[in-house]
């Protein structure tokens, strides 16, 4: 086990490394179970910064496979997946975007506040992460 | 809504001002509810750099309820509180010490990998943050 105490920063994660494409990222089912857990958390998050009061959330699955739809991204799958599977794909990539240092959390939270509904947002980060990261 | 763009701190969060006591935080179920996520992720988190592959885990509620107790911290609370209601207790503790800017996720991160067991670090992440925050 290294030491996180000075060290801690995205190649803590080695395996953030190996993925060949963003189809890649976004079919790894053990990422989307990270991602789950990381997106329920920025969600919670979010609404707690625009109510000002502590709420804890879960997304749903519809938001993010619509989500991943309008951003262009659903198109890079098989055909016939169905909503949680596209779901999974989205919270595979949030996640993979923030353990690889593209986006901080804060920023993350910036792109989820700049638009009036917080559903619309996803379709945004979705599209900034598919528009920054280079592996395609 | 304020700008998060270059301004993202725990004061971006007021709410985290307004408790009087450890109790107090304790007992706020908001805050669970935030906390819970934020454990879940911080969880799998732990996981997936102990096992140097990504992890989507819930942590359970009688490894929270177990820590409170051993951390001193279940006698603030009144009796006859069941696990779900001490593990709440715990999840909302937790999620205050990040807010509140005391211990940042990487912290966090750190005290979670310092123990061979991660069920065992808990207690000590719960110990820490009650020795360190000085609103008792």
């Amino acid at each position: 086990m290294h030491d996180l105490n000075s060290s801690f920063k995205p190649s803590d994660f080695p395996f953030v490394d190996e993925y060949l494409s963003l189809a890649d990222i976004m079919m790894d089912r053990d990422l989307a179970a990270l991602g789950d857990a990381f997106v329920n958390f920025v969600y919670s998050l979010a609404l707690s910064f625009r109510k000002s009061r502590p709420i804890g959330s879960k997304l749903d699955n519809n938001t993010l496979a619509s989500a991943l739809r309008e951003s262009g991204l659903r198109k890079m799958l098989p055909p016939r997946m169905d909503r949680h599977t596209q779901a999974n794909a989205a919270e595979a990539l949030i996640v993979y975007a923030w353990l690889s240092g593209f986006l901080s959390l804060r920023k993350m939270l910036q792109i989820l506040n700049s638009s009036e509904k917080l559903e619309d947002s996803w379709r945004i980060l979705l599209q900034k992460i598919a528009e920054g990261i280079k592996i395609l």
